[in-house]
């Protein structure tokens, strides 16, 4: 730990879920120390909401251009170095894009940007001004998900033949957006969230989890997108065939409607000699099947695990480490990379492991060709960047 | 129980795994008697096998058309009633249409036989001779597949909006086909199994139990259909994506080259109101889950479970049954139906409950158009029988 | 299989639960054919009885003396040879011992015997007269706790340390004798059980599993036994420490008061180098543990299973076999080694595998000190046969 | 959150597990910030340590006295409000004792102290001083748990007949007191940790948890209390039969020479009606079963918990919470009771709901008399504190 980075917040004001998250997992490990924030639209709801924080009053701001300009202008020594942007979809191009061209790393929700074009600018702004982004993909900072990456980087598996990756909700199986569920408003919202609905709200968590755990690229798509709940003006629901550059194949889905259901995220890789399997609900667990073999459970915390497991969790084996954690994980690799990076030195692979902005051009591009494909009577659609 | 049935079988001598466990199944509830069979192409071998298993020799025949020839001209108190055909699916259609136009009722594996044409022609015989058709479509066999499609029938889930059906196998990993085993030999050869792998072996098999649980029929498929097996001249493979008579949209997937895995068929059937998931893994146990609800897990052998469930079950809850007690279920179901018949009763829609003709010709569809939409390039393929 | 064992069964009439499984698990496996019967005290249901099955009714007895009588005339090779008793526990003794002096090997449910006295007598009558004995300790007939045994005698945990053994169920929950609870009625009546409610109903199961399992023999015991509901005159639940002939210790608990549970036997071994779990609820698996290792869980029907486990499995790995397999698996092995003795051949350990007359002593050896340890101010009693 | 407390800490220096997990436990909720502490007996240690956690170095200090001194001399505030103390067992006392006199709270790890005598000396000087004290049971924070709690509160099982709770480990499986395992090297040692060794690790969290969910107090016990591994001086397993104030019966386990467990701590509660069953393994999951009833599985985070649970989770359903986060509760509450205080409120009711000195005086009771009991050869000891 030591110093800590000075983080700065838009966004998350008073009653929203994910920005209260994203401090918790900032906080976990002591690698952030929350100085500033311009946490809502509404100037008088930022400004609050940063005092119940316990912020100085001097550094509740009321907007986001308010919170650039006043924090370049404090020594360098004290102004914010990091800044998290948890707003909805269509406010992450703008203030991120800011962010780095006044000198700032961000932490970003995901997906990446309003739209594919938002997304390949930002990416050019990063390269222009050697900004550092995270992308909070929050499953791929579970320990046991990177111990799958590596045993398939390893070769355990055997070229990999099949992926299977699911992710059913069920919390809009009915229209909230019509109540006062803020979540389900701006997430149904064409004007908020973008061309994709559920494909863009967890359809490109599943994704992205398969390319990190396989070390893959998808390279065709086949897309059935459906809006199941009557009125609602964006997808809820998507089935995509994938193949992969290996010519391996594979099935996701995404789904909002699967009624009773809670958010728990599945992959399965297929390889030539066995298998493996991973989901949110038994985040600590990841079994791994050999033909003519005892299935084997292998458990977050363990000896015998990998670099990058080990990297990511705090406890032994047999204390649960959820959903927090993982998301610490990203917040906490990303402080060691821009630490690293400020006392001018090489940056481990573990720390490197983060999502980052490449991800999150991939992320968007899969929303819009999954729509593309879904509309198309055409089986197969090229899935290029 | 009282008078037993007089099962005769071809196919399933020596060696043969899905012989064996048809006389189980047929001998687990007394309902029927071994009392003849052709148990081989070949002569010997059948011959021998009907004297291992205890058969009177002169019972024991040489070939299929013996044994119907040779039963025909038993007295009628003495005859074969039933006889239960385990051979390959070529091997389906010619003893099944013989024992029909003979006077016997016919129990069949699955598929129901090598084409489409054959199936129709089948049924086309059954509906002249009036003879009854029994398909061992096991996994509707299992007390909680068919708590489930009561469930739904009640409308207990509301309309239905999405199927998820899985049948994850690993044992075609590699070229099996190649050694000394039998099964992998015929079912990897077109002029054994017909046009389908992995769609006839194991597809059918999902495909049958989503029709079954739901009550809904496929209308559209989209399928992309894979031989990962380098060299292997049928499909080891398959994904499809379904729309069915209600709208409500689905994902089936058939693999047998997920290595590591053993015979997991999983079904998940999501309505308006909340979902439910069986899994053969854990096989008495229906897992329901509603918004804003403790799940329920639903168990085999409870008193609060519907009719279809406990006339299903020998046990008690807390006695597992598993595969064999499935199996039997269709032909103790099978059986009381054909006593009803001979008391000239009438079959309760319990008695009733085993896969017949239609659903045998459906399956055979399902095989040959996944197949045709697997080749086309075109994205939904109506699903026509 | 081959020629069949004649078969009677003693008890079992109409209605009668565990007759009913008895004859199930005989026939699954074609080694038995049930011939005759005397299955009811009522002599008019013992008749009926026995012609609902099928029987012929000259063989239909009016009670277990006229069937010992009667059978004894027949000739060699159509009388009965095997005789199952499936009374309540105060009719074990008298129909064993008849069975086995003239000249019948017998099937018998556990307990063997009413009391310790008697088990003792029956174990002279066995060695004088030479008949075989089989006491259906149905969990030992699981094919993963024939691993878990096979596992530790080869010594797979190193020297073992300790055991937790515990067998919840819920079903005496209320005071179901006073109602038409046919089960619960006798097995709550001491002139019926014995001295023992739950221990020896579900204990001595707990206990037989435990020797079997570990290869040792408890030498101590420390005994609370509870009647919880009000009014029933014998044990309803126990809980049992125990100390054994390595100075390993362990717990053993069995209830029949918890409300909710179904019938969920379960067993823990830990030895110097890992420890294995099993539970009846999840048959097929078997889960070891080891220090620094991933779990593992081996799985019923896989290719690397021991010899035991192999032998008593009838379906390739991811067909759950249950309850009534682990039965029939009891009667198989004992119908095998009654064949070989008919052969004059020596059976192997695979078919001696079946509980036996020892096995029946030490149980109602283990129901009586557990009743004296419960009423005991002494901490532990030494546990002699 | 607001302002936060200010907190000091004493022990949990550079290498020390638990330190580690206070601290991010106290920082996940922002309720409070490290000032200080005197983190090592080593003076150096302890001040560098303080700097490794970015401390101003005026207050890393050198020894817990220094601490109490000198934080008592800084203006009221600046200065520690909150101790946490968790040095080994023979090092609470003295540190808690000085903590209250000088007018700090306490946090202070389990079991509360090295002996009984020092604990309810402790419990006079809370009472004389008025100082809090939060003994940190990590298990009775998670929401599950306290959802069990109310749920039995409210009388949902009926009244309370079994207690099963278990704590299996196997980290102490070989003598890892002899390497250099700092952890094995104090728990086994009685000069650090008192008579106790797993029973008043583990056996005091197994104790604590069951007289928290139920409600109920014991009232007996008849413990058999073993040292497996050969050499060792205090005891690393203990078998424990219990009876509480209903007259209900309990059994407790808790043993470290599991070999292959983690830590995977289990209460199983039956009353009249039904019984409910959670373990750490699966720490979201709260499993209720009544007669004639589906199974029900309450999930962390779902809008039917009650109000125990719902205050003590951060994420919607789905998103796993775990060890950390359940100790987190316990720092949180304890925040939050103080804050109340400080601010002359009322605390309510799910504020005061941590882990108390009281508790802590009976889990002191608990260990030492399980320890009498273990060596007596009377088999109920009276449970009195």
């Amino acid at each position: 730990m030591g110093q800590k980075l000075r983080l700065g917040m838009i966004g998350g004001g008073k009653g929203a879920f994910i920005g209260a998250i994203h401090r918790i997992a900032a906080q976990i490990d002591g690698e952030y120390e929350l100085v500033c924030g311009a946490f809502s639209s509404n100037p008088d709801v930022s400004i609050q909401s940063g005092k119940d924080l316990g912020l100085d009053i001097s550094r509740c701001y009321a907007s986001f251009s308010e919170l650039f300009e006043k924090e370049k202008q404090l020594p360098k020594n004290e102004r914010m170095q990091v800044v998290s942007i948890v707003t909805p979809n269509h406010l992450h191009f703008e203030p991120a894009k800011l962010a780095m061209q006044n000198g700032f790393h961000v932490v970003l929700d995901k997906p990446m940007t309003f739209s594919l074009a938002e997304a390949k600018m930002l990416k050019q702004i990063a390269e222009e001004t050697g900004q550092l982004l995270c992308l909070t993909h929050t499953y791929t900072g579970y320990p046991m998900v990177k111990e799958a990456k590596q045993q398939i980087a390893e070769g355990k598996l055997g070229e990999v033949r099949k992926v299977y990756v699911e992710y059913p909700q069920g919390w809009l199986s009915k229209r909230e957006e019509n109540g006062d569920n803020k979540q389900a408003a701006w997430r149904t919202d064409p004007s908020k969230s973008g061309i994709g609905g559920a494909i863009g709200d967890i359809g490109t968590h599943a994704f992205n989890l398969v390319e990190y755990v396989t070390g893959l690229k998808v390279t065709q798509i086949n897309a059935d997108i459906n809006t199941v709940v009557e009125g609602r003006k964006l997808d809820d629901d998507v089935n995509v065939l994938l193949k992969f550059n290996n010519n391996a194949s594979g099935v996701l889905f995404a789904t909002q409607v699967a009624a009773g259901e809670e958010n728990n995220i599945k992959i399965r890789v297929y390889g030539e000699k066995g298998g493996l399997e991973w989901q949110q609900n038994d985040a600590n667990s990841l079994l791994m099947k050999s033909a003519d073999q005892p299935f084997q459970i292998l458990r977050t915390g363990s000896s015998y695990l990998r670099s990058f497991a080990k990297h990511n969790t705090r406890t032994p084996a047999g204390h649960p480490e959820g959903y927090l954690e993982a998301f610490a994980n990203l917040y906490r690799n990303f402080a060691l990379t821009i630490k690293a990076k400020l006392n001018q030195e090489t940056p481990t692979p573990e720390m490197l492991d983060y999502t980052g902005i490449e991800d999150g051009v991939r992320g968007m591009a899969f929303i819009e060709q999954v729509i593309v494909s879904g509309q198309s009577d055409q089986k197969w659609t090229a899935f290029i960047v």
